[in-house]
């Protein structure tokens, strides 16, 4: 492992070995904190890597405690990689009012363009360039087999990112995501904020305007629990749906009944992702 | 449900519901929370009750967000319940230097005969007489079919109690229990603290001692991590395989490398138990 990168920890679980890492980024300017779990392996093994993207207010933590993903993990040979959803620290700037919703822990996994938020908020560059470079040269990972999901937030992060490098992404799913953040009132404050208001800006972070503009993958899986609080105003699926289905994309959009936001949730049916994940990785 | 029983929150999760509750508890004179996790089911059904003890430090959101039991619940259609480890609030008294392994969030499972504790720390007849009759009442649960299962001090109170009253526990299973308190630092702390220091009050208490005493199981299901950093110093898993096999107890003792005490630890291996459980319950 590069002097740059330090193991904070690191268990076993499942059969294979859960570690939290810190490097000093020189994308975001900050130390940064990711985990990833690594599969029992044979020792020559190269092992496909998902990516999972986070939602506001979470670090790498949450879906490493309650995510549940392990066990699928070890069963089908994937490396899972959780990064942090912004940059933090001493000279971070945040939300003036403290909000949960922009600043710290809340990226929204785009380069920002606006002061004061430029210098460190560069989390789109970070997940696409920096950390997969790191996760390649520290881990036994098959860098061609690499697969992306997320929540909410993170669900924007994986859409637009997985619809952008559509050939890097052999699968792409999410659980309740931002799928239009230009139409929504979380999309509007922070792409507002980090991108500004020029809103053509804001079209390369919109899962939605991007297929609008012509990105294509051959499918994507959506679960999106029917309580969820954030539904109505600032998820709204049926965006994604309508511009799947024009652009012919095969979007699988499982509204769940019951279901509310949270990892209750996500744990529930993060097996089912992955084994969707697992089925294109290995293909 | 009975008016004393208040639902803090419910959470669909794996097709069933997650609660947590809260009572005032006639035994403890205070605030009690608990969770249960219930599987859909078939309206008249009533299903088995596994009971999982949570160890130092717990309340009973660790295991609930992290033990990674609702899957195999749902598919083995059985009713999860998780309580607290000791009364809290304004005037229970706690370890007089605050420290984790007495007072709060260590009521050892034990009903305490010494001031100023006796008057709360009343955790065995709280797990064995008043929360029994409240998930009997407010839940779908078939109360001639219960097993229990614990964690660390939770472990060790899911061996004593479940060693004293082996007509009501169809299974006893244990993660990394303290399985001789009278003969571990953390035990003597406790024991003494709570009952007194005449020992011979502690055997009881004590799971070793028990079946020394001559309690009897027809089978016990230990798993102990090889790295669990309290295992030489609290733990001494050999000394109930002693006792077991000099009672004729079916002990499985599961030594796990590399594993240490934490839920990464308890998840790998809670599927394992509750399976072992539901086929005792079951049979």
């Amino acid at each position: 492992m590069p002097v740059a990168v330090e193991t904070v920890s690191s268990v076993t679980s499942f059969g294979g070995e859960q570690a939290v890492l810190r490097h000093t980024s020189e994308v975001t300017g900050t130390e940064m904190i990711f985990s990833v779990f690594v599969p029992d392996h044979a020792p020559d093994a190269k092992l496909p890597v998902v990516w999972y993207l986070s939602g506001l207010t979470c670090t790498q933590a949450n879906v490493t405690e309650k995510g549940e993903f392990r066990r699928a993990c070890a069963e089908l040979g994937l490396i899972f990689v959780a990064p942090d959803t912004s940059p933090r620290g001493e000279g971070v700037p945040d939300d003036g009012d403290g909000a949960y919703d922009f600043g710290l822990g809340a990226g929204f996994y785009v380069d920002a363009t606006q002061d004061p938020f430029a210098q460190h908020y560069k989390m789109w560059s970070y997940i696409t360039e920096e950390l997969p470079e790191i996760i390649g040269d520290c881990f036994p990972a098959d860098m061609d087999r690499q697969s992306i999901m997320g929540h909410s937030m993170g669900g924007h992060g994986a859409l637009t990112i997985g619809l952008t490098l559509p050939e890097r992404f052999k699968a792409i799913s999410a659980f309740a995501p931002i799928v239009a953040p230009s139409q929504v009132p979380w999309g509007h404050k922070a792409l507002g904020g980090y991108l500004g208001e020029d809103r053509a800006a804001w079209r390369a972070h919109d899962a939605v305007a991007l297929i609008e503009d012509g990105a294509r993958v051959p499918a994507l899986l959506v679960d999106q629990g029917e309580a969820d609080n954030f539904l109505e105003e600032q998820l709204k699926p049926h965006l994604l749906a309508e511009a799947c289905e024009k652009a012919g994309i095969d979007l699988t959009l499982r509204m769940q009944p019951g279901y509310d936001h949270s990892y209750y949730f996500i744990s529930t049916f993060m097996e089912d992702h992955l084994h969707w994940h697992a089925e294109r990785l290995k293909a």
